[in-house]
């Protein structure tokens, strides 16, 4: 090799090394600048978490002073340790958790105590020799029960952290009885230290700036509710768009989040459940937390959103019934959606107040509105004779439709796409957004597409959900009205009734002027 | 009162104390017979758990050698009992778990301890009052800070219990320092004791019947696909049964069980595969755990779960096609559903025996299928027709169509049941199942029964759900490919072909023995 592709090869291997180290600075300095970033979002989402930071930080400087006080430490001596490490431990962001962590760690070390001193008495007599391999024994044997105790569902459930607790304090007092005479000095410290923790723990959760696992559940819980409804407004809202406008993102974000809010809430309902039953009541009029009624509703709400997702499947859906055909439907399909919403606001109302729903949430104007979709449906038969052959006919029926409902809607009808169309746009899309390896012969889409399925049957799938949603609604009713009854709701009086429906008239404006006007007359007749 | 009345009230107290002391001893029997029934489901369930308790005995045993050997108790010293905790808390159900948190506790240990020498190193110059202020101010800010960082998602994903231990071991180093002369030592042996700990847990968790996560992830994907696969089957098979014919409740449990498998599993899988990526490979041919490809097939998977719960919602429905009507799609319908099915065992097949699965999965059969299904519903014009006058209709065509189909089925063509009589059936069912307190004037389903919808729009949202179906079958192969490539799954061989044909010659005449001869015929001519 030449010399001069000696000195090339260290000239490249310097501005390699330059540009590793250049790149190294940079992402030395990029992560704490994310990580701070970061930091910062997590507390703008909830504040609380700040809150609850201090308080670790206050609650690990108090049980400190243990150590730091001169009189302090002459009481507890060395073992504050054990203090420390249960705060440590056991503080956590809610009172519900930190209580069921804190009883359970206490139940843990007593009843660890009592099975040890059990073993010490018995393997008391006994010589050296014969004590050590009892000891081993005896660890083995309630090493092995304990872990596979908490295989059980109730006590994995409940009490996981207390058995693990059991099988550390039962290991350490009954190895150190070995070799330490005054087992029952190392017990009575351990023991006193913990409950001095576990005393620092609860007095900052309970006491200091609380915060409840079952507010945080009853919160959510109306927020689901809340999120359902924006989400199914904005599904309906979306499929009766003229989809060519514009891109309609921040709605299809909308009903996402409203869906994800409800079917991701299994287990952080069940987990605010657990804890929320391990706080004390706020009110005296009901005797228990109503956790299992909250996980009840959450699990009808997620049902609810299985039938919301298809819902919203059907936006997405690559045959599509044309927006002409479509839009003969808008109004009363718009109403059905507007009733189901006021249902659900109107249940999230009466959560979040603590008060039962009213006796005619399900109003007659549900009733109505379904009315007028059936014979909305009824009176367009044609529709569903399918084919390409029906859609001129669909097309003059829109026009014959549209001046005698008078629906001065400035949307016009666009002309559906062909299937030739939407093929090529999909390739494109596919091409576009895929970066797959592998290009399989893709039969499933295309194949969808270029079939001449009835084009009124996309559509019969949208008005079927919507009006199975109708049917759904009872059992989220049933669900609200046995929370009800679990948390000792107020009952439903007259006044609240005149703020919803103030309310209502309130919101109405926004979704439909002319139905305003009718929904005045008829609150007025009745 | 009377001395009778008094001996009379005493005898009653008395029965009232037997009647409590036998309730409370049945009691007493009852709770650990349930309790001992219930550990011995949970062995029954999965056995792996009893292993799992043996290994924990036996790692307990191990490190209390420590403590009862005298030449290991004197190299270790009273501080073994760090060892003892270790295993307690670290040694987990998976090796995969184990490990992260054996790593966890390691690492932040080890920042620990450098950063409490650092404000040792500060302190010690001053005198001991402001020392005492300084540690006190050092533990508020560590606390605070790192409690914060906890919540920060990616820190809480990867490192919560790092940083927990990290805070514990600060304070108890940082606190003690203020009374003891030697935390050199201290922190020594805290080291070191860890150390054999998390040896003696990786010991156990990786050498000695391993379970690993990432195999678990790869098990339950696979069993997911198989699950979903039997409910969509079941779920096809009783929209076309005589559902007045029997209960069908077996068949009911399977769609609840397939689609629950899959709708549950998002928290299960995360978990599974943040463990798995702190798993060793055990192959060489792939660099990392392809756990977010497993991770996102799962969330593709609950999605197609949504749309099957949605076909489900089709079977509970209130208003129902009238059997006779659904009848006449019963074959393309249960054509399409099992070319679904076979899609998904396939896929199922080819992540159990990791390799690429077919590139021809998506079979012409489907295709065939969909396309008999489209003929199938144009060829029924006058069925969309809707309401009830249209009843007469449908019946002679149904009886026109089944001859010609040549289906020598004996299902009998049960007249539909009238409206009156499903919401008498339907206020019955309602008496017996509820004890609600408040009826409230219902609407809705009754409501929704006497509403004289089309009758083909039920079985219009089906199908169209069932097309829908196969149109997100594609999202699922990619997913499946995706994953596929990342753990460098083999590629699909002609040998593979040849026995998934032979396996579906195997399964089809269960399902159609018709059918069964046009597939040979089919393959044969290909």
């Amino acid at each position: 090799m030449a010399p001069g592709g000696a000195a090339d090869d260290s000239k490249g291997k310097n501005t390699k090394w330059k540009l590793l180290t250049k790149d190294s600075m940079e992402k030395m300095v990029r992560v704490p600048v994310k990580l701070w970033l970061s930091a910062l979002e997590v507390g703008r989402e909830d504040p609380r978490r700040l809150i609850h930071a201090l308080k670790v930080g206050v609650a690990l400087t108090l049980v400190s002073c243990l150590y730091l006080l001169e009189p302090l430490f002459e009481g507890v001596g060395r073992n504050a340790m054990w203090a420390v490490m249960t705060v440590v431990v056991v503080l956590e962001f809610t009172a519900g958790a930190t209580l069921c962590k804190g009883v359970n760690r206490g139940i843990g070390t007593l009843c660890a105590a009592s099975l040890a001193f059990v073993i010490e008495f018995m393997a008391d007599k006994s010589g050296r020799v014969f004590r050590g391999v009892f000891i081993g024994v005896s660890v083995f044997l309630i090493g092995f029960l304990a872990t596979y105790l908490r295989f059980v569902p109730y006590i994995k459930r409940n009490y996981d952290y207390g058995v693990v607790i059991f099988l550390l304090t039962f290991n350490l007092i009954t190895v150190s009885s070995y070799r330490v005479q005054n087992v029952l000095q190392l017990t009575r410290d351990r023991l006193t230290t913990i409950a001095i923790g576990c005393g620092i723990c609860l007095f900052m959760s309970l006491l200091v700036l609380p915060k409840w696992s079952g507010e945080d559940l009853h919160n959510s819980t109306v927020y689901k509710l809340e999120m359902l409804a924006r989400s199914i407004e904005a599904c309906v809202n979306e499929y009766f768009r003229d989809q060519t406008r514009d891109d309609g993102k921040s709605s299809k974000d909308q009903i996402y989040k409203g869906c994800r809010a409800v079917l991701d809430s299994k287990s952080t309902d069940e987990t605010l459940a657990l804890f929320g039953s391990w706080e004390p009541r706020h009110s005296i009029r009901c005797y228990s937390f109503p956790g299992p009624q909250y996980v009840k509703l959450g699990a009808v709400l997620r049902h609810f959103g299985y039938t919301a997702v298809a819902l919203h499947g059907c936006l997405e859906s690559e045959i599509q019934t044309p927006l002409s055909v479509r839009l003969l439907f808008r109004d009363p399909c718009s109403r059905v959606a507007g009733e189901v919403c006021k249902v659900f606001d109107e249940l999230a109302r009466s959560i979040r107040n603590r008060r039962h729903c009213s006796p005619n949430v399900l109003s007659d104007h549900l009733h109505e509105a379904l009315q007028d979709l059936n014979s909305a449906i009824k009176s367009q038969p044609r529709l569903f004779l399918g084919s390409k052959k029906a859609r001129p006919a669909a097309n003059e029926l829109a026009e014959a439709w549209r001046p005698q409902k008078n629906t001065s809607s400035g949307v016009a009808l666009s002309s559906a796409k062909s299937d030739i169309t939407s093929l090529q746009e999909w390739r494109g899309k596919r091409v576009e957004s895929s970066e797959r390896k592998v290009l399989r012969p893709t039969l499933s889409r295309i194949a969808i597409t270029s079939l001449e399925f009835s084009e009124a049957l996309p559509f019969a799938a949208f008005a079927s959900l919507l009006v199975e949603m109708v049917a759904r609604l009872e059992l989220v009713i049933e669900a609200v009205e046995e929370l009800g009854n679990a948390a000792s709701f107020k009952e439903f009086s007259q006044e609240d009734e005149i703020a919803i429906e103030m309310g209502c008239y309130d919101k109405k404006p926004r979704a439909n002027g002319k139905d305003f006007q009718s929904h005045v007359v008829h609150q007025a007749a009745e």
